[in-house]
């Protein structure tokens, strides 16, 4: 029993990714060497990363795209669906309410809660936004089983906390600020934040390389 | 002279933030014990990250708050101003365009594309939303220095090499893909797809384990 880190699985999102661009160019079969192209990575790193699932292409032919998605897609947990509770209605949360990509996933948000006290009562599609003092009777009573948190830094952790009181099993954050969660609880920040910041850096690190550096370190 | 890994830059990003709660709650000082319990990383971490850049607390009272922020600021080259063209005015586009903390982090975008007709002379905000064969030359006119990727995956390579063909010095990637980019390029990818499925894959593999195992790994 081999333990699957963290990095195979984005590597598997990726091959998933690359197959449905390959599926809509209309092939049924792709060597290692045409996924590993499409995903940035070399052949037998491909290779290895299938075959730690017993997928086996075969010499000169390769693997087959849909039973390999299918594969990709059971092991990665897409082919169930999770409820979930988005808490924060605005911007960001009313853009991954919009995101079809969350429903394609299998993650139907199916409960809004806000803090602020005009959004409360306000809809998101067909949801009635409600307001926090109610959000752990409405997880129990929803059968939520993940929250998303698309609120300002400062109240996150808070959030979390009752998330994890309420017995969430999973938290996807998209405040720009690293939160404390039990191991028994899967946690995934999207961080746009430090994301700007890292190319931030690189854009001032390379100006500063054309300028004469101004810190003691790069490159 | 020092390289300064990503995973460095990624933690400067951490610290700031947590400078900014530190800031909030009227504290002037802090020591590393006090930054490393919220940014998750140790004393030495701390400590070590911050000597990279002859920044040293002085022990028994810490690192002055204001000052470190500053520094780490300049480093991250939050500084500065970045000229920005978002390409792609759907959900997550518009979500950009109003969300604060990319103009808080020196980001302005200054022109909005989009390749749908229906969209082409819509506006988002002060903007009027042209078309993608106004791309190049408007980059030039305005002169973009970045370039944000909120389109569909199919999309996001050829709209990548337009970017660099008019000599953008960083994109920021928001469509679910590998995208592939000369060097020169600096390139980050928020990738909410990969996220979701790694919190899928976390989810199933836990229910996998309380159920029998389904797959040869885990854990």
């Amino acid at each position: 029993m081999e333990h699957i880190s963290d990095s195979t699985v984005r590597r598997l999102s990726n091959y998933l990714r690359a197959l449905d661009d390959i599926e809509r160019e209309g092939e049924d079969m792709v060597s290692s060497q045409g996924l590993a192209a499409k995903s940035g990575v070399t052949p037998a790193q491909v290779r290895k990363d299938l075959s730690y699932f017993g997928s086996f292409g075969r010499r000169g032919l390769g693997y087959s795209v849909a039973p390999l998605k299918a594969e990709i897609r059971a092991i990665l947990g897409l082919n169930k669906r999770w409820r979930v509770a988005l808490v924060g209605a605005g911007n960001i949360g009313a853009a991954l309410f919009s995101y079809k990509e969350f429903a394609r996933q299998g993650f139907d948000i199916v409960a809004v809660f806000d803090s602020a006290p005009d959004r409360v009562g306000e809809t998101l599609g067909e949801l009635v936004i409600a307001g926090m003092p109610e959000f752990e009777e409405a997880c129990r009573a929803r059968a939520i089983e993940i929250g998303v948190i698309a609120t300002p830094a400062q109240h996150a952790q808070e959030i979390a906390d009752a998330m994890v009181r309420v017995g969430l099993r999973g938290i996807l954050n998209f405040a720009p600020r690293k939160l404390f969660v039990p191991a028994t609880v899967a946690l995934r920040t999207v961080n746009m934040a430090i994301e700007l910041e890292s190319l931030s850096f690189a854009l001032a690190q390379g100006e500063a390389g054309r300028r004469g550096r101004r810190f003691p370190f790069g490159d």
